[in-house]
């Protein structure tokens, strides 16, 4: 029968399991599974097999993100201690801890959020961001008077399910086409959206056309929250690492058939754009409201990150 | 027998006829038509009645912008003359002056502009401007190395007729999301855009987007080359006129089984932006290169407005 | 008994006649009287005689700009005729028209800018210009449903005018200090002010304050029109010269009871500051709509102004 | 006979004790004769009456800066502790401790400020801070030949404050209209201003007008000082509460006189604006200069506020 | 013998007549001389011999800005005229005309800008252009105290000539290197430069920078005045010609032997750069003061050209 | 015989030492040589002497960035031991420990600095840091295929260093005048400098001309990437300590020869300027990347500096 372990990895890398929420929680469990299910000994052959599992996981999926926070937070706190037992139920504490914490993200990041949202605003959005989308209910849910303008988001059209969200929610929302946020922006008084990196120096990384957003927000003196769980700051860009801007496929821009017979065309179909910190007033984690040149303090603080640990063992 | 001045109006009314240039040369050609099918008479009379056929022109688009621009040119000069013979005259030379010119507008822009695109240039262009293609086609056909970027242009994809002009002229493409504008500003040289109007301080209203790639242009050092016939010039800018944006049908893009699920969400779904001069380096005319403040000495001294012919008859 | 000129002449100088536009119209209206009053005579002589009187009238008040626009305006086409009966009707007629212009041009001005200000707009204004007011009291006649800030205006209050007004024309208005124009400006859609002088370069002098309203403006992508009759623009400024920036009394701003006992301390009490170009996207002249770098066009074609001008006789 | 704790909460209901220095002083004194009032006692019992001191202080001004900071650092150590003797040393410690360590914050940032302007600036400052003047007259003091320009600060005009202690002290100042800060400010090397609160991104909120002076003074590249005792940093913006901008009496701009007479204005009177951290170059603690980013470091490590310290007790 | 026109053209192609006002008038005079060295004949062989003359002359430097102006000024009139005697006597009226206003035409400048001026000013100049020192000793002369800081101007130190010409006048100057513009920009009140050529669009191209020092001078809210003759109008950039930034030998920046010896080095050594209109606040011209944006004016009013020149005869 | 102590505190007086890792490293040496000299005894009296040495050292080069937080490190551990055999093998330990770090560091910073130079990028780097070319070199050895602008760096020309070394190691490289640094920048990726001091609010103090290639590279959205090992980083600014920027020798702008013929011109010749941390992407520290704004957390958590410290002893 498959472990546990195996069974995550294993869905990790064929995307069954998938968003950097989920992933973190499964790799986090499968580790508490692992320690659970390994026998006593050694402590220090313990450690080396739980390292071996941890390298297991964070081979499944390089570039995520919360990969290596997940990992990382349940085993950094190995070394300090002596005897196996005790190994094991810091493991099982840690990944309990984080798990739960993890599952009430996007429940305090909507109350944090959602304050900065005031009676009588006009709200933007792009993207269908879970955590972005949470703050706009919630402030919704406490009787404050909102307005939505939500964009379509080329290609994968993702503005179908925001819109979804909020009009089922009884939330007022304009439905605009990308190219349209800055005809609109001047009459914003926030915008939020969520992300899928924040780096070092604060830069966010989310769906393509959220810098181009940021900008006309900037122009108009119209704020920009971004809603962070903390696992979604990026350790490596500590040690200079850029995070990838992944191409996907051009079928999602220009039908097969079209693009056969124009041999001098190519699509370029960047997933997400960089927005700089300079764009952004205030990041919402759990953990509370920072700007985002604090997201080294996130990295280092909350993630436990420094630049040894990435040449060397948990 | 229908007149040739009715047909076309109806035409025009019915977008048989559409776009700034098709419009005002039909409607010149309508003019003109009308003029030599008048009887000779009192001349005031022939006057009074080719203001009314004015009129009539006037009367099918009252938004279109080339329309006053073409009825003004051809019936200003009328009262300079007594004689109805050579008011005729004086119709039929400014009628046939106004659609050579007009005919060979896109052929001299894209001489013009084709200079300000350099060898090794990349290109960015929106929507499916012929005249803003037309520099580019002009730049390639010089024998200069170039790369274009096309958008897609949501929500009726214009940008499909733009890769396949490019694609055609075998000049190397890129398609592009709308949202990936900016994503792939900082490497591009110039952004060539065409206009439906120019406003007397220089404003450009075109296809919703283009005021947003301008500004990531702007803050990217990029130049922006907007090519714009002088008929596009707005006269009615000069009496505080704005430029009404339509809003566009919504179906466009939500389709109506969606829309009709989700009460509390509309579309908005406006066709042009408005482009502030700040971000426009050059508009290319027929007339020459001129900075967008110079919209104003285009309407006054080559489109021949002032104040008070808003005012009066021709 | 007194000459009209003399009179007249003494009035400005005494400030009896203030306003950059009654100081222009009742100059012109004594150049008009002084060349009625003047005997048949050779027509060179008839010209000296005009030249002394526009002379007369400029020594009046040095630094206003509207009073050489006037008196050239009147007197430059001298040169041309040769009858003294014809240069006397030329003078006449040119002032008969200067002053029915003058006079219409607030009302021209406010149907123009009027149309700037759309239904539903939130409107800033500082000081209290009768043309900027006329604006918004026009599109407030036309049924727009208008909400307008209205700064204090320190150390003379000429707010509270303006608001008298606005409150008589049952205009929503909101009475701030001059401290808080920016925190209300991300919700204002234009500011509408006068001028008291348009430099060559298309700069605004106008009451203290203005610039930096304009600059907040600015920072919220508001737009800011001016409202200004092209006697306001400033010809001097064509040959270099910089409007100067008169400071006004101590005792607007410190009683002199606390100043006597503040040896260290003193007032500095500008009347004017300087608006750049940059910060502004339009100025409303009876002529038309224009952007601020038309300045120069205006000083040149409108009022006639060149270099030379300055150096010779008029 | 009523309690120190008792009185001091109602002299800070009825506002007899005022100023954020002032209110944070008197609580933390309360505090601590409260704890040496009470009686020895089981520890939880002493505990569970000091929060209820505590919260007694903070129900008398909800909207307090300081007043949340002096009570947290007082009484967040008591957990730790298990006898009650040592609990009540350990309040009594950290109240002296706080206590001095607030009354001499004035003269460290007065110190540490004066340092940052240079002998021969020109210095600007808007309201009438005191730690902001303290860093001015340090630096007068220390024989640097400084010149001040100092605003009005409608509506209550509290730069007669600032003007008659910058005078005393014998250091040449100009007074002026709030409106004539950017006509000045091309020319001034340094703004220095107080703060009623910094919130967690960086932002000050401070006197009305300040944000439009420190855009002018960003405008002008003129470096913006913020002196600021740590308890003015705002715990609460940490969970994304708002700063709220109080409204105040008409009265202040307009006399009721003339407001009575003028149905169809409103007085907008907000005391505060919110300058945002890129218009800011330094903020001077007692603890030290800081970037404004770093205000989220001295709210969690200075005054020790995290996420959960709001939901929960001391 | 050699003719007057073939021996100017030699000297120019040979660069011993050089400077962008010398070759204007020393071209002019030329075809003044050509004009009167042609025996009486037909009028249309006489134009078209001058014709040949102009073609001539512009053959020998076709980069030079300011020979297509003179040329076009002296021969655009012969059309007009039927008479050789007639045509003669109108090139040679233009002719003597346009030397006399380019003779005057630095001191002009130098009177219009030195009023932009002000007394107690710090001035900052690049390179070492007649036309804009000539504003700065002007000012001095009027006996305005100022001070200026000049660049040294690499590679070919040209600063060096700057600061001989201010000391021998006797102004205060301070000499630094061209990366120390942004360290004292701060305290510079206005950056007053000269220009090889102005573009249609209000471009400056100017000494290698330039652009960067205007730049810093928009940064710090300081001033831009540029003196240009209206000869260094660019026509050809109407037709949307960029202006070629030559680079210069790498001798200038690179020792040969050095540059042997680093087989991977390049010198890239451009002579010039280009200033874009929006950190130009005013143009200083012999016919007046204007904004950048009004280039468009100088070349089409006062140098005569339209697009249709570039395609026909003079 | 001298002491190590002595013998290199004159080194570094003489500036036989100099630069500021040689100058940390070599104090730090001494202080740990001066330890191992020192007898056994009593441990006050032992701290009281370690202490006379770290000032010894400090007053060498009292503006030296690298000397306090070298002596800082080493001693301020010294109050918590009670023998002297551990306070000297602490400071044995922690100088060992520094001076490693400080040899890895221009290892560490290339490693972390190469990984945000991308596969064909353009680099621009200023003056001649080795742990900017480090970074560079680093990219380069990795396969990245780069070319760089390296600017002359005037008055010193290290440009020179800069390509010599750039050029060894097989880097395609150009050669330009510190002016044509703008000219270039449009096409530039990224700009990699050095700086001699980091301030608590993220300004970077680097050679003169090092602000306006920042200021260019925002203009354009150029990163712009600092590299600094950590002891480069400035605590007195944490006190409010101004960095004084040096003038140096005037010779090395003017020969003396000129600047005697010339009596009004002074040169004015400071080494460094500063760069706003708004133009600055990130901080490459051996202990990883950061925003300008973490500053502060480096100099408070890595250099262990805090306010009490610069009033009290180690």
């Amino acid at each position: 029968m498959k472990s546990v372990l195996a069974e995550t990895a294993g869905k990790i890398r064929s995307m069954e399991i998938r968003g950097a929420g989920k992933i973190a929680r499964e790799a986090v469990f499968a580790l508490k599974s692992h320690a659970e299910s390994l026998d006593d000994q050694n402590s220090s052959a313990f450690i080396t097999k739980m390292r071996s599992a941890g390298e297991v996981l964070l081979s499944t999926r390089p570039t995520a993100v919360s990969l290596p926070n997940a990992v990382n937070i349940v085993l950094s706190g190995m070394n300090g201690e002596d005897d196996t037992g005790e190994i094991r139920a810091g493991i099982v504490s840690r990944a309990d801890d984080f798990i739960e914490r993890s599952n009430s993200a996007v429940r305090k990041i909507g109350e944090i959020g959602a304050r900065r949202i005031s009676d009588g605003d006009t709200v933007l959005t792009h993207c269908n961001s879970q955590v972005a989308i949470g703050c706009i209910l919630e402030a919704h849910r406490q009787g404050k008077d909102i307005e939505v303008f939500a964009t379509e988001v080329r290609p994968r059209n993702q503005g179908l399910l925001t819109i979804k969200t909020l009009n089922d929610a009884g939330i007022k929302t304009n439905f605009i086409v990308d190219s349209a946020a800055r005809y609109f922006m001047k009459n914003v008084d926030i915008v939020v959206i969520g992300t899928d990196a924040v780096t070092v120096n604060g830069s966010v990384v989310n769906k393509i056309g959220t810098s181009q957003i940021a900008l006309a927000a900037h122009e108009a003196r119209t704020r920009v929250m971004v809603a962070a769980e903390t696992y979604k700051f990026a350790p490596k860009t500590l040690t200079g690492e850029l995070i990838k801007i992944e191409e996907r496929d051009n079928s999602e821009v220009l039908s097969p058939e079209i693009a056969e017979i124009m041999p001098n065309v190519t699509v370029r179909n960047p997933a997400f754009d960089i927005t700089p910190a300079e764009y952004i007033d205030l990041i919402v984690t759990e953990e509370g409201a920072i700007p985002p040149e604090m997201a080294y303090i996130i990295i280092k603080d909350y993630l436990g990150w420094k630049i040894g640990d990435f040449d060397r063992d948990f």
